[in-house]
């Protein structure tokens, strides 16, 4: 297979896919054929797509139907070299799921939902996919008193825990990411972020093969910084895919390109995604997936444009951080900063209670004034970082 | 000791204590000697306090003046009947916090935040305190480049696992209760929700003891629905403490009575505390903690006002929450909602993937049309739930 | 003609008419022909109704099926005593909207827009609509780079001041409700509040027929309060109507029912618009328009549900309001707040800046420490608003 | 006097000069002398200083104390070669305002306020200042019931109408900036955005010497885009003068350096303010005013190296932004978006509504579908941008 640039670049097909009818307006572009999307994105240097299964394939398919679509865009994805890296269930678009899938208050549903999942889950597996995301979309509420909260997050667990066992059970290499999103379509979502979504997995019986896809836009329209959020999902030996795309603040899903909103946030995700943490640890090597939509502005011109301008941020910013990290003056003040300092432990290796609590240094004799005045050097330190982005 | 109403409301001392001094303006209040707010909070009808350290003596006290000032104040409690339920470390005001205490990225700065934490960790065990909650209201930054988040995120787990195995090794009968905060002091704190908690709690060694204690206005300020994270937290069996206050909206910490926000939520969130989960399952039985600001408009009399008016909110709410739920028409509309149904397992018991798979009637053969238009009623639920709340 | 209550609730018919298609899902619900949701929303008690031109006929409809659609709605209005108060243009859903109708760089298209107004307003007329509303929805941008701001403002202005020339010049008995959004479905929408088409509006020629029709929902969305805006509006006379519906904080629109969102300040809204200012003033009589969308969870007898739950939550809002206004405790805790002395002016009458600045007992004398301290009881008076409404 | 770079850049004294307490922590610096910043200042690169009066002498300041003061201000502003370019007066800091200060309910505060607003504007004039701000940082409430909002209106355009017109009497040279902010340290501001005061000064009688003194941050606390707002004040004639810092999204007051929030919207202010409008009109050619803070975990250098970023911020995107406007690439982008085409007028030169109405060619015989489907390439012109900021 090809990689342009050695990035492991994939999109969505409902990306460049979305025909841009939104809550106000009707469709701005035609729909093409899924591999029609795939050639197009294998030119622009992507390595990989990834799909919803109705994305393919009407939900009303008829077996024959599915199959047949599958095995062409199998097919149009071989012909171009792209890797099929990732799928998904859509278990949001249809009515039947107008309160959620898994937490659906309807016993009948939450079946039927399972049932779907677990038939794409064969599908991923099928094709080669080693990421098989989950975005509850539809698991929510508007209403506070429409839900037992106790039981869905039960219920929530059940569901999870049946896809991972499933996996397992079928031998299948395929990691689940969940995708946290705050709003929208419901008025509040389960899992609302990345560390919410933390906090289930820890609960689950499965819960190793079980990460988190976090997306850009969803965590800053909880006003939160993205950066830190993969950071601790990072941390956590939890971040199994990554969404990138661009949002300007908190407000509706804008699934804007990657870098087209809060850019000096993109930076430093790039940052991270790239160089790693300043005293190493845990390292990013998934898939760079964009889950953007082209404005409802553009015609199909500028889907392309679009589709391409994810990318060139992506590179762009991918070579600032380089810079960033390798300049000495950087490492200077990262030092001045005590950025080293925070990788060591805070307790010396094998220090006890008594220990610590006998080192009159660390308490009694501490000159907590002086510590107080002490310079961080920070605003200097972002200030050179932009030195690079922008300089 | 008395406890008024039956409930177990606290009050911090920081909070009829606070003298009005903001971002933009001086004191407006007198303060007062920590023990004489704890007598009138006794007549207002509280049953506990809960305070900081240097809410009672000076970050510089002598190690007299502490022991006298503490005596004095616990005097003052047992003479009023009130338990003192929690006690907290004030990591956040003195300079040297100013990147922290846990996750300072100055070692020796940490190691004095831990051995100040550990002292009171003593304290409150000494007092008799069940409940030891740690806000890391300086963890974060404003810069994304000021700190290593992986090493972050490494020194607060040790730093909580450190303080849990304090207590665990001193055989003391004390529970953690982090408090989650998105931002303000720190332009993005770690932990920034329930959610984020959790999920690093999961992480620890010594994460038995350790729960949530979380606060109605920290959760709004990310936009969050705060009944939902306290059902996640009671879900998981993490909700230690809570924190009732009020908040309007997404802006700066306003800290308003509770109840004087987003009344509906406050009303929800009642709901779960006296009336647990529509379908049973943990029920939180701790202190009912206001911690609130009174108005920097307010003088002492509005002081008093403010207090007494979070008990009358909870109390009003709990009245009208315990109504709605005994109303039979409350019961029929859950019903065709099909609340209770969210209660029972998606799959049945002992059912395999085999029998799953092979049960048509929840796939191949299921309506999924009818099951799409089927009525859930939900506005009406919610409609009737103002009924009672206002009608 | 009828009216319930005496109110003068409407409803637009693209509320009730809502089949809930959004952003991640397919209609939920069946389209009913327009005169169908008029016979029923009188039955509700609705005393008018309103639409948008495209809500009775097609874009591309004929002269003839136009006709022939407005006159079917027109008799079933008259039939069911039904006072179409309100008409309004839709350009926003077609895609040659997609950049604006009135403010699209391309000149064509603002053209093609500007007659599609004109004609809606001919057509208001002819039906004896009183208000003419218009929501630049598209107006706007997602990308700083892609308009002439200054233009923007000038086309919108220049538009805005054409319709308003006609109505004139036609001598139609109809006036121009602007309605403001910050955002959605565009990134940034001009006029995104009450107070920029305040703004703009004071540089019109045409201004005296132009004023706001604020919602609920859309200040919100902008974290503002919305009594506040709508009290700027009336004290400036240019609040000429007012959508009524209900918004949970800053996120994607949600047109929820009247007073599910914030219920505290529907309150305090619905006190406004019932019980004017305290010390007199402008007073708002226009139409109670309800502008919500029944939730994508409901069925049909769900949105009959939530249609009739605006109703009820006013009703309900209403009786509260005026038994706290009338309440003597309410008028002394109003005095003791010196809201009385709020409607005094700040200077004596005929009182000369000599005078003013001679008046030592003013500044030079005046005690600042002792009116620093006096108290306001601003959270006692809350409460006690709070008592009146869920008590 | 110098200009350094040719740009008028003035710092506020209380922006070095702030102390880093905060509404968690103590002050984290110490303070110097006014005239101690001045001469720092000017070494940096600055033209000017502005000044609240309590930033240079206390509230209680003996009449002796406060000439002296001011003079020693004046006499380093002179040594420094720096204009005193704005002067503003604080009616926020001291109890006696907590509830506001023309806005205040109680008359004899008010009657203190405008006193003490009208004394400092003798002082602006007396040192040469051309623009007078009036931020009304406690106009406003936290509790809907307390404030008559039609009477703090008339109130609020009292007092600026008595300000304005006191002005005019004694002849000034000076204009009056007012300072929109959404929230903090009130829970609602009145004026919260740059459109409400717009809509407030058209009903002032001395409007003409009234306009806006918008803050990069208080428009983004209100989740609005800072370059439309300045925008529509500009078209308005009403931009007097800015402040210029940075906020990271919907949370407290951050006043970071300019540029360290969203660095792209910093971007388009800054070729607005250096640009103009594409297409040309009113142009700001005021002072460029830095309004921010050091962060509290700055030293005094910290505080140099932070005041140093926002001129060196401003700088680069000036650069930054004269070339994106000079490529070739950018002109024949925005030709292709229309960009010039908005510039020109939607109705002809003298076209009478009968000859619009039959221009068959603007609607009747217009192909829609046509321009529905045309490419604007707004995201590429973007991208496009983006590679001037950072390629």
């Amino acid at each position: 297979m090809t990689t342009t640039h050695n990035k492991k670049f994939s999109f969505g097909l409902w990306t460049v896919g979305w025909t841009a009818a939104d809550p106000f307006g009707s469709a701005t572009r035609p729909a093409l054929d899924p591999w029609e999307y795939a050639e197009k994105l294998a030119e622009l240097g992507a390595w990989g797509i990834t799909f919803h299964d109705n994305d393919v394939y009407d939900f009303n398919a008829s077996d024959a139907e599915r199959a047949d679509r599958i095995a062409r865009l199998k097919a149009a994805a071989d012909n171009a070299g792209l890797v099929i890296e990732m799928v998904t269930t859509n278990t949001f678009s249809h009515p039947i799921f107008k309160d959620g899938g898994l937490t659906n208050n309807d016993r009948s549903i939450r079946r039927f939902g399972l049932r779907k999942v677990l038939r794409n889950v064969d599908l991923a597996a099928e094709l080669g996919a080693t990421t098989f995301v989950m975005w509850g979309g539809r698991e929510g509420a508007e209403y506070d008193s429409s839900k037992d909260l106790g039981a869905a997050m039960e219920r929530y667990k059940e569901g999870l825990d049946t896809v991972a066992a499933y996996i397992k059970h079928q031998g299948y290499d395929l990691r689940i990411g969940l995708e946290p999103k705050p709003n929208e379509p419901r008025g509040d979502i389960f899992l609302p972020t990345i560390g919410h979504a933390l906090g289930l997995i820890a609960e689950l019986d499965n819960g190793d093969i079980v990460g988190l896809n976090p997306e850009v836009g969803h965590e800053q329209m909880a006003n939160l910084n993205f950066t830190h959020g993969i950071a601790q999902a990072l941390h956590a030996d939890k971040l199994f895919h990554i969404d990138l795309n661009g949002q300007s603040g908190v407000k509706y899903d804008q699934d804007k390109a990657f870098g087209h909103g809060d850019l000096a946030s993109a930076f430093f995700t790039v940052d991270l995604l790239e160089n790693g943490f300043p005293n190493g640890g845990n390292r990013y090597d998934g898939a760079l997936h964009f889950d953007y939509k082209p404005g409802r502005t553009e015609g199909m011109e500028g889907v392309w444009e679009s589709a391409r301008a994810n990318i060139e941020m992506y590179m762009m910013l991918a070579e600032k951080a380089a810079a960033f990290r390798a300049d000495p003056r950087t490492q200077e003040l990262m030092a001045k900063a005590s950025i080293p300092e925070l990788g060591q432990s805070t307790l010396a290796e094998g220090e006890s209670f008594e220990d610590f609590l006998a080192d009159r240094s660390a308490f009694e004799d501490f000159d907590a004034e002086a510590a107080g005045a002490r310079e961080y050097h920070f605003v200097e330190l972002y200030q050179h970082a932009m030195r690079h982005l922008i300089g």
